[in-house]
């Protein structure tokens, strides 16, 4: 007979589902002249192709067993001694006790959510939030509950009231989640001050802040620059912020090389976590890593990124502009990958998914990134990825789209007729 | 103040330990002239340096976008299906709904407990076991309950009393773990009689089985071959069981791309596990790996690793008969890295590890292998790694080890005098 898998499954992998930006994935590479404005894919043309070709010739030609052995779960430790001169830079001084090297952010989240997390425990996040987070901190059970954000990120209000109604209900807060630097989905910058007082919320209320930050070189010369992005984790003088970050975005994500940074009991805990995990991050991505940073490509190519990704962002403002006018609404983003759009109220971006793909234009609902349901007339797009022509007629499909659900509605609206529900 | 991190821990948290052997690990890079037979890494020397070197410039000389973008979590669709050919050739027919591809079998372990297991859910593992599939499913807190194996693998009478006692108890018992190749860490061979006997257990019982396989390849030419190494999963009619490999052993385990074939219902749920653990396995890696199958490096490396292995195996034999002769007893491995070695009863394994460092010389004490806290007096040695001269080299130093561990026993004896407890 044929055996019953269901019942096999773990309270925790019945609940998992696929994520929503993975299955646009799919769909993606399923659709011919498809432009896609939904993962948050670097630019493969910015990666320094030539520079990586001279790396691996010269590590595969010196035969040095480390590079394709086995190697510790720490990480390879001249790139532990090479992420702490990079932690210097952005104001954090770190120690190898707190460092751990991860199989991209992704494991960095998956790990903070099995040290920490138990079922039921209420996680803090922004409304609306990054949805890997989501499902790394679901997938351990855990019970989110969104904050709303205002133009300079999380609003503290709101964030103290939250927290007091959880306490209410006889419930434990173990962590909040933010994304100060140009948040995913939304593009927003927590200000400076906001995030002092960030800091002071948590040690007041004696819970910890995750701070994840893959995008915070990633800043656009009109925005603040590099006093802007100073992390959190800058300032945390008692231990309380678990500082996530990543080379993805910066040289190439195929590697899968990240860090985590927090305080040394933790940091010991989620080694632990990753010896079980995966026992080490690919011995070669790790050497590639830390060879390009030796030789100066990451420095090289941060000023590259900025010019790139800033411009792709003009380009994707003006095609907005142009095309879709005053019918949606977005803030500009002053760093990373996304612009994040706000539709007619009457317009469910989930719903108009179908049509977009049938005028070869796809995204990410926004309904996806908020925990509590909202966003249903919010979208994300990435604009890190399309050539300047793909972003304007990406944007032009989008615009057609809008146009045609916008007709549908009304026409179906007109056939209902009055009194219709 | 100071943040009291140790509250903020999950209760899987609380409880994760360091491996045992990654511990050796550590000691290995902290000593100075130690010969290492503790962890089962692979020959360097036996590496393909030639072909990866020419594989790397090909890859990145293409700049084709997907070498070093994301890609899909299920895989590199090219891999999966050179995945799909090395299974057939192992008996098991496989479709692409069957496959994920994994960052290491570690990776996949971890997703069958994610998956599978609920704390306080019972594991039935072989007595002595592969430490990481302990430290995996300890990790989801399960209840592991070890089962004795003899010469020819697992004790299937113990295996159903065992199966019947926790049933008596009230507990769930969800699947078996076996490694029928070669085990880590005996080297013990399931026969294939057991092997049918095995599925029809599972069947009976209304339990999966998880069948770690990484080293069904290197068998040696005094082993049955590759008609004794045939996979449970080969005759699973009835989709019971779950099935690990990797290329770690065959090609190199620093690119961490292993696979799990599972059946399809499950395997969507270890995709799902898997998106939110580290999104994807490395690009690169996956490239590499599919490029050295492709261009039959895979293929040619096969036969010269059995002999390099099987000669090793043969050196630390005669190393054993010459030095420690008749105060161990061992079983020949037939294939794999590894041989057990049974110490007369009095002396420790793991009591015994300082001497062994003061000797130069590492082992993994067989204790770690044990669920049941049994093994005092067993020793894991890995000849795959070390050149002959330091296998000879290392033996010494084990048999000087152990002299003098039972003098210092008799010492002590001696000292306390009759009556002593």
């Amino acid at each position: 007979m044929n055996t019953n898998h269901a019942q096999f499954l773990s309270a925790a992998a019945a609940d998992m589902k696929e994520s929503a930006i993975r299955r646009m994935g799919a769909l993606q590479a399923a659709g011919r002249d498809m432009i896609s404005f939904a993962p948050g894919y670097p630019a493969p043309d910015t990666f320094p192709w030539d520079e990586f070709s001279q790396i691996a010739a010269e590590l595969l030609g010196s035969r040095e067993p480390g590079v394709l052995q086995y190697g510790p779960t720490r990480g390879y430790r001249p790139l532990i001694e090479t992420i702490t001169t990079i932690m210097a830079h952005r104001g954090i001084p770190t120690k190898f006790e707190d460092l751990l090297v991860t199989t991209g952010s992704q494991q960095g989240l998956d790990l903070v959510a099995r040290v920490l997390i138990d079922p039921g425990d209420v996680i803090l996040v922004e409304l609306p939030t990054y949805v890997g987070a989501i499902s790394a901190f679901r997938n351990l059970q855990a019970s989110l509950v969104g904050v709303p954000q205002d133009a300079d990120g999380i609003d503290l209000a709101a964030l103290d009231a939250t927290y007091e109604s959880v306490r209410r209900d006889g419930r434990r807060v173990k962590f909040l989640y933010v994304v100060p630097n140009f948040q995913n989905p939304t593009g927003l910058l927590i200000g400076l001050d906001k995030r002092q007082r960030l800091l002071e919320w948590a040690e007041r209320r004696d819970v910890l802040i995750v701070e994840d930050d893959p995008y915070c070189e990633l800043y656009f010369e009109d925005s603040a620059g590099e006093a802007g992005v100073r992390p959190l984790k800058a300032d945390d003088r008692h231990g309380r912020v678990i500082y996530l970050s990543s080379f993805s975005k910066t040289l190439a994500p195929g590697f899968r090389v990240a860090w985590i940074a927090g305080p040394p009991a933790l940091t010991a805990k989620f080694e632990m976590a990753k010896q079980a995990g995966d026992l080490l991050t690919g011995s070669l991505d790790q050497r590639f890593i830390y060879e390009a940073c030796r030789r100066g490509v990451l420095d090289r190519q941060l000023p590259i990124l900025r010019a790139h990704y800033a411009r792709k962002r003009d380009v994707m403002e003006e095609a907005l502009r142009r095309e879709l006018g005053a019918s949606v609404t977005w803030t500009k983003p002053q760093g990373g990958f996304f612009l994040w759009l706000t539709l007619p109220p009457e317009i469910d971006a989930d719903a108009m998914i179908p049509r977009a793909v049938e005028h070869g234009v796809i995204y990410v609902a926004g309904e996806a990134f908020y925990v509590n349901g909202e966003g249903h007339n919010t979208l994300r797009l990435s604009f890190s990825a399309p050539t300047h022509e793909r972003i304007d007629a990406g944007v032009a499909r989008l615009a057609l789209t809008l146009r045609r659900e916008s007709e549908a509605r009304a026409t179906a609206g007109a056939a209902a007729g009055p009194g219709a529900s």
